[in-house]
């Protein structure tokens, strides 16, 4: 077999074959099997960074929690976790958790440990005293000295035990500059669903609150994100252990906006796509009988 | 500018820089996070198809269970859903939620209302009655039609309230034809962990369960799943109206296995890869106080 002898023209026909068959495999390939809505924005560079605060404490449910919890954010490119522990130092079980979800390297591991006088004590009810406050705080610390005013973010709190979409996260993606994107949550206050309320030109007027709808801001934490900058350009918007019950919210938001100035976000707040759920305590009798008797059911398994 | 002349070596030499091209760019193209874990086992085609069945009805909650839940189906693409509703007919909200999902095509809606007198009636206990069992046959009997006894498959039990781990799909594809695997669950039964008795040969030879050991399988619907050629085997596997509370695996498992046969996973049963979590009913007193006076929080909102 001789030499082949090529034209400029065949080269440009082999280059443009070349381009076409990289083209269509850069386009076709897909390794997972990610829902359409969310495919056409899995450009991960094109979007902000939302930052999901999670503050969480040991109990039996724990790692069940967070492992539900993991989903959404593993379905979520654009979310960097931040699990604050309530303990003096962070733990294995959550170190673990990150690691096997493939989440390490957009998550951050904090511990922040409630001041004693400000602890639920044996059957003070959940409500009565003020809970993931250091928590919370100790993550905006941790992303006021991570991140700059000029980066693109947003802030969201994501308790452990409350049921998230992932539409969602596609609606905090919109939230303006400086600015606080708000929506529906269901199943809280005693409501089937808690809202903004809007005028005629989509301005937020109020919410439909029935607890305590003199607050401020009478919404659930999970409820609204705040746009990153903000949290920069207010280094004061915090949490307080000094506010009263159900004031945590209106707390940090008076600092860092106004109630016309908030994004109506979920198809103009006519959509939930989060829920105030709450998790049963199991039942342990017959552990605690093994217990009383020197024995477990879980000697080395982490539960 | 005239003709290129190429050596045969030369073209061989383009051809390879080609391939390379395009092996490189199919190895290191990812379109999402997937965990490392899951990344090596992610070729669908090679994996047994896993019907998970979930049984569910209406209340408040559901809507926020079953998106949770799809998650973990979105992760593990070789999942098939199959959501048996208890009433007359397919909802819309399933419906919404799958297509959302982008899960439509690996996924079943089915409905089958549980007859009348099996019922729980107004305050019946949830336990006093069986659950999910009209529910969990229409989807054995779906599986036993669409597939074939020659099909890959595992049969698993997916309530819509507990919390999988990934992990657990995981372990699923690695039972055996005509067995069926068995692994510890977390939170069920009064312990922190029911879980399969191994003894040196690792072959398992009870349960450590509290709550009525006496059951030929004491062990929880999350415990346990069937390769699918059983289910053809053995046409006379279903659940049934008839056996006492707590018997209902064990009124299935009786027909396609024995104790010694049951196949240990999760790192021999030393791993807890599922929780029998249970939602609290959610507080509506507001909402019931809206709808006396003839209003409701949620007109034409879905929650």
């Amino acid at each position: 077999m001789g030499e082949i002898h090529l034209r400029p023209r065949q080269i440009i026909i082999i280059v443009v074959i070349f381009v076409v068959i990289i083209l269509f495999i850069t386009n076709t390939r897909q390794n997972c099997e990610f829902p359409k809505y969310y495919r056409s924005s899995a450009r991960k560079d094109d979007l902000p960074t939302i930052f999901a605060i999670t503050p969480t404490y040991y109990r039996p449910v724990q790692k069940a929690e967070l492992t539900r919890l993991s989903h959404v954010v593993m379905l979520v490119p654009n979310v960097h976790w931040i699990i604050v522990e309530d303990a003096d130092h962070t733990s294995s079980l959550v170190t673990n958790l990150l690691q096997r979800a493939g989440l390490v390297e957009r998550s951050t591991q904090l511990s922040a440990k409630t001041p004693t006088q400000f602890k639920l004590q044996g059957k003070d009810p959940n409500w009565s005293k003020p809970r993931g406050v250091e928590q919370r705080n100790a993550a905006l610390r941790w992303i006021r000295e991570n991140t700059s005013k000029d980066d693109r973010g947003v802030v969201y709190f994501m308790d452990d035990d409350n049921a998230y979409s992932v539409e969602l996260f596609e609606e905090m993606n919109k939230i303006q500059a400086e600015r606080v994107g708000v929506w529906p949550v269901g199943l809280v206050g005693g409501l089937m669903v808690e809202k903004p309320i809007l005028n005629n030109e989509n301005i937020v007027t109020g919410f439909n609150a029935a607890w305590r709808p003199e607050r401020p801001f009478p919404l659930d934490m999970a409820g609204f994100a705040i746009s990153l900058d903000l949290l920069h350009k207010r280094p004061e918007a915090v949490f307080s252990f000094e506010v009263e019950r159900g004031y945590q919210e209106s707390e940090i938001l008076r600092h860092v906006t106004v109630l016309k100035e908030l994004q109506p976000l979920a198809n103009l707040c006519k959509e939930v796509l989060v829920w105030h759920t709450r998790t049963e305590k199991p039942k342990l009798t017959e552990e605690e009988k093994l217990r009383k008797a020197g024995k477990s059911s879980f000697d080395g398994i982490e539960v």
